[in-house]
């Protein structure tokens, strides 16, 4: 049963999302480091950093240093966040390299939480919602075609509590009747969740019911945040419902790091770390075009530049060893430290000098075979072990 | 569509798979303290730790003492690992409160890897199958009608690379044969990951093919770890594909932390951080029993033991706030480091004096609305914004 997944791209984050919840004194250089490293990776979309008000996001106070000295990797698409037209003119200034981040289709779109919008963007719900005509007539009058519907703070708030799937489907059937009177389609559907509310569940429950009530609808973007730990399990929910005619738009962060100063949650709340997060994608087959050793070197280089270990797991485990080359040695000592487990990137002298319980060598038909090129089990049963002259027989 | 979730039933191996790979200094009073701490948190299933030589597991050379000097709670199931029959004698000596921890069922299983069977635990592959014989005659003589089938790293291995699901299946439909010819039904199947290779794309597949194959088998057991973080999804993509005639039983470590010197990646290994998951089940309806605040109290007391963070969330950002006496204020300011966001059990002190950016106070009619014992929405969507006179309208 193979699963037909879909489409999925990716935005990797830690420069906006991540930075601006870090230190401000970070250095430009180290940041521009970062970043350079981040375009070697095979990322294809990359979020430098944010335009916004240097008195509250000092973070991002020299980002047209950044934007002016980092080096751009062709094929790669840069972007910034901008929250107003102060932003957004700030911005143009260096495109390219930077494409001035716009949405695919025009889009109606509000938080469900009206205290988070007001918090972080100083507007209100009802600011959001009265822009909706506005976005309609501009849509009718180019002429355009295909549009969006979307929400924020889609499934719960820490000011309010938790949204059912009912309110942000209420939400979503108002928006798409007003493309529906304009006379232009629906193919989009943005749901975002600043304050960590996503679980599984949630997620697929709502992308399952768009998808039912909208079968035209083929592109989902999705913003998890991962305070509660529920951004990959919530970003694999979504894959299993979705098909290989549906888009899939994700977002996260190297090593799982952002947040923000206004959800309550700072440097708590994180998006899904991009290294596990594209190392589930790899071992599903599905194309990230990503180098997760590169990007581990990443995480590396973040953690020492923000000072603190970061909470993804395969920049320290290491990927799933799954070539001849990477698998472990049979005969390794204990490896127990977090040092020691990182041979898989820095060489056998970590755990060198470890204890070595076995009297006796450990060997490996199974091993051996591998090594030789083959798989470690045949495809039939009666290439199985108790089928194998190279396994002993059991006495019975 | 509310889901039809199944029976989940939850095993607490902090003091075991976590403590393992700890040092071996922390003191038997701070385990004590430990353990004494997750019993009052409503867990029901405990491993206390395990009865192996104190020669490579230094760890657990003092589990009599902690044995004796706990403070067992009624209603509570204490268990212990043994490896072999010397440790189940020495756990024996503890019963009660000691549960032997024994399969419900008799069961066939083996590991794909042979080895990390060999690192860990001292026996060869074909060891472990040469039993099988033996437990069928045993279940037969004793008029057993109900039995298991099971495969430990059942995904992959560090030595040997990724094992596809048709050699898991293969072998799963091997031992089912030999039940089978016994005339004893299998009703349960059990699937370990000690390296971390679980995918919830693996997983559910497993779990599907599992249940396609034998209609009968309704009881799971799954023992992931978390090294490439895959353990939580994991467990959401078995839920999911079982149903409310299924039973799942998982295992976890408060804080995620956990591990063993074989598999190569030691403290890196992890498992499923409790509080994580726990909470990700009351939010789906699947009763737990569990108070997660108190659990929260017990990664905390782990860390201060351990002297390290570990990277469980739901202890670091809180859980997703859902009643009105756990709210954020509205008004607070900026939090943004990891111990603002402790003010969820901290309370408003840890982010006095942060940033307040607003000149007017916010406000907000749907927080008015739940502080008065109403939903922030109502149900219809005539009581949506758009049509609520309390809430400004657009001027267009």
């Amino acid at each position: 049963m193979p699963q037909q997944w879909p489409t999925v791209t990716y935005k990797e984050e830690g420069m906006r999302e991540g930075m601006q919840i870090e230190d401000a004194n970070i250095t430009v250089d180290d940041k521009i480091e970062l970043l350079d490293m981040l375009s070697e990776t095979g990322l294809s979309s990359i979020v430098v950093g944010s335009f916004v008000s240097p008195k509250w996001t000092p973070q991002m106070e020299r980002i047209d240093e950044i934007v002016q000295r980092f080096t751009p990797k062709p094929g790669v698409t840069y972007s910034a966040l901008a929250l107003n037209s102060r932003g957004v003119e700030r911005a143009r200034a260096y495109s390219p390299p930077l494409t001035i981040e716009r949405d695919k289709y025009p889009r109606l779109s509000c938080h469900l939480c009206d205290v988070f919008v007001r918090r972080n963007t100083n507007r209100t719900q009802m600011q959001e919602m009265e822009r909706w005509p506005e976005i309609i007539a501009q849509a009718q009058e180019v002429g355009i075609k295909e549009s969006g519907i979307g929400c924020n703070a889609s499934w719960g708030s820490n000011f309010l509590g938790e949204f059912p799937v009912d309110s942000l489907m209420t939400l979503l059937e108002y928006q798409h009747g007003l493309w529906d009177e304009a006379g232009i389609k629906v193919v989009s559907c943005s749901m975002g969740d600043p304050m960590s509310h996503c679980t599984p569940a949630k997620v697929e429950e709502s992308v399952t019911r768009v998808k039912e009530r909208w079968p035209e609808i083929n592109h989902f973007r999705l913003h998890l945040h991962n305070g509660r730990n529920m951004a990959i399990a919530s970003a694999y929910a979504a894959m299993r419902v979705l098909g290989p005619e549906d888009t899939l738009e994700l977002d996260g962060t190297i090593g799982g790091y952002g947040g923000c100063p206004y959800c309550g949650n700072g440097r708590a709340t994180g998006m899904a770390p991009t290294e596990d997060l594209l190392h589930m994608m790899d071992d599903m087959g599905i194309p990230t075009g990503v180098d997760i050793d590169k990007l581990i070197d990443c995480v590396w280089a973040a953690e020492r530049i923000i000072g603190r270990e970061l909470y993804g797991h395969v920049s320290k485990a290491g990927p799933r060893p799954r070539t001849v080359d990477k698998l472990y040695d049979i005969n390794m000592p204990f490896v127990e430290t977090m040092g020691q487990a990182l041979h898989f990137k820095k060489g056998s002298e970590v755990y060198e000098g470890g204890i070595y319980p076995y009297r006796e060598p450990i060997t490996s038909p199974y091993r051996d075979r591998i090594d030789q090129g083959l798989p470690a089990f045949g495809t039939g049963a009666n290439e199985f072990p108790w089928n194998q002259d190279w396994l002993p027989k059991a006495d019975s």
